[in-house]
């Protein structure tokens, strides 16, 4: 970036961008696109896919960071690491401010239920929210022939409510976005992670070195229908937010458990 | 596993133990030593050390299950994937019946504050508290000349006290484990995940062909004295239990959020 550029952008609102299906992914263009003229915009992703790593960090290997320009006006950098990475090594040691809001995406498919816990793209937004940094993870609800225009605009919506808005140490926001045109959305709603999970299996196969191995496959969906949970409200055509918390205490269990502690002996 | 000893065990409890430190490890072979003779015991752990690996599981590349003897009596499967995916593969695929309790660990250091999120221990426990299995992570708060005999005896507690208690849908316990001699054990606690962490930094070395990289590490704890923390409590010389529960939502922040939710617009 040029001096000149610095300069002028002083004035407006610092955005880290990240992802985790890589620096290349289109969600993550889509987003530097809609937003590069009105926001100081730093980029910091995985240099490959990463999707599925949970909020994993890099510890036994080092962790390298390249250039990155694209399209001309596209800077950024790649890091061969997980998403959690990207945000630890953005705010400690690549970026010379601190960003006043770190965006995750667009993830090209749904981040709802018990698929929250493998997701990438929030564990990106979590370690941004426990660092300090309100943070928001948007995912698009479809897998293929992504059309990420919406999803890019509402991200404008996004960073005003994380602005204007306070939340509890390490909140960020899940959002995830219906696949369909503008009109036919329903609404936003605020709902909390449901249960519904794939129905997995092992497809078991053999090398042609005569090796046995596995892959993890998805099948139907395990519905659950419980009201207000983000995979319900999201088929129902409605934008959902979700406040993710780093603190995976279950208070519940631990008043019902009181009562048997007693019967544990040292 | 020949069938004269697989009859003798059907009536025994059925464990299955992982663990995110390899099935190498020697707090693996600590848990199996201790309960082999009691429990009808499978093993299913990453062929490789798998530390802070978050919830991760894998979905790009195949696994592949190698057969382990160790010392003779000691079978299991070694998957060159994730303790999450451990537990999915042994449950969906390697296990003849489905076991009754997970044990993972017993862990070569603490799993507290922060840190469950990133750990791999924790995540085998969840991931089969959520398939259904009542389960446990059991970690050792040292790092260095772990003596694991007086956990892995702690575990026959533990065991117990998953089997006479119920739990929420997907909660599994996190135990920690003080490094000291029993005698000065303070007690055992209920206690929530605190909130601290290390203080990161990124280390930043040149390679021997001029190429930079990046060493994440972690300096002095900043402590944060809640009271009823799990690491608070662990200082205290007590061994601490922590439900842990896979419903990442914040529901205070929806309640505060609520309001502000007409802010935005489609």
């Amino acid at each position: 970036m040029n001096n000149n550029k610095q300069n002028s952008k002083k004035s407006l609102t610092k955005l880290l961008l990240t992802n985790d299906d890589g620096i290349y992914a289109p969600g993550l263009f889509a987003l530097y696109s809609e937003l590069k003229n009105d926001f100081d915009i730093s980029i910091v992703a995985p240099e490959s896919e990463m999707s599925a790593v949970g909020h994993a960090i890099t510890l036994y290997s080092p962790l390298r960071v390249k250039e990155i320009n694209r399209n001309g006006d596209f800077f950024g950098y790649a890091v061969n690491g997980t998403p959690a990475d990207c945000v630890k090594i953005a705010l400690q040691e690549l970026l010379d401010q601190r960003p006043d809001i770190i965006l995750s995406g667009i993830n090209l498919g749904a981040n709802v239920g018990i698929d929250v816990l493998y997701s990438g793209t929030v564990s990106a937004a979590t370690e941004g929210a426990f660092l300090g940094v309100k943070s928001a993870a948007i995912s698009l609800a479809t897998r293929k022939n992504p059309d990420f225009s919406f999803a890019a605009q509402f991200s404008r919506q996004i960073i005003k409510f994380l602005k204007h808005n306070g939340f509890k140490t390490g909140t960020a926001l899940n959002v995830n976005i219906p696949a369909i045109p503008k009109e036919k959305l329903a609404g936003i709603r605020l709902v909390k992670q449901g249960t519904s999970r794939l129905k997995e299996r092992f497809e078991r196969r053999t090398d042609p070195r005569g090796n046995v191995y596995y892959w993890l496959v998805g099948e139907i969906e395990i519905e659950k229908y419980t009201e207000d949970t983000d995979l319900i409200a999201l088929k129902r055509n409605k934008i959902t937010i979700t406040p993710i918390t780093c603190d995976l205490t279950s208070f519940e269990d631990i008043e019902n458990l009181k009562p048997s502690l007693s019967t544990l002996k040292i």
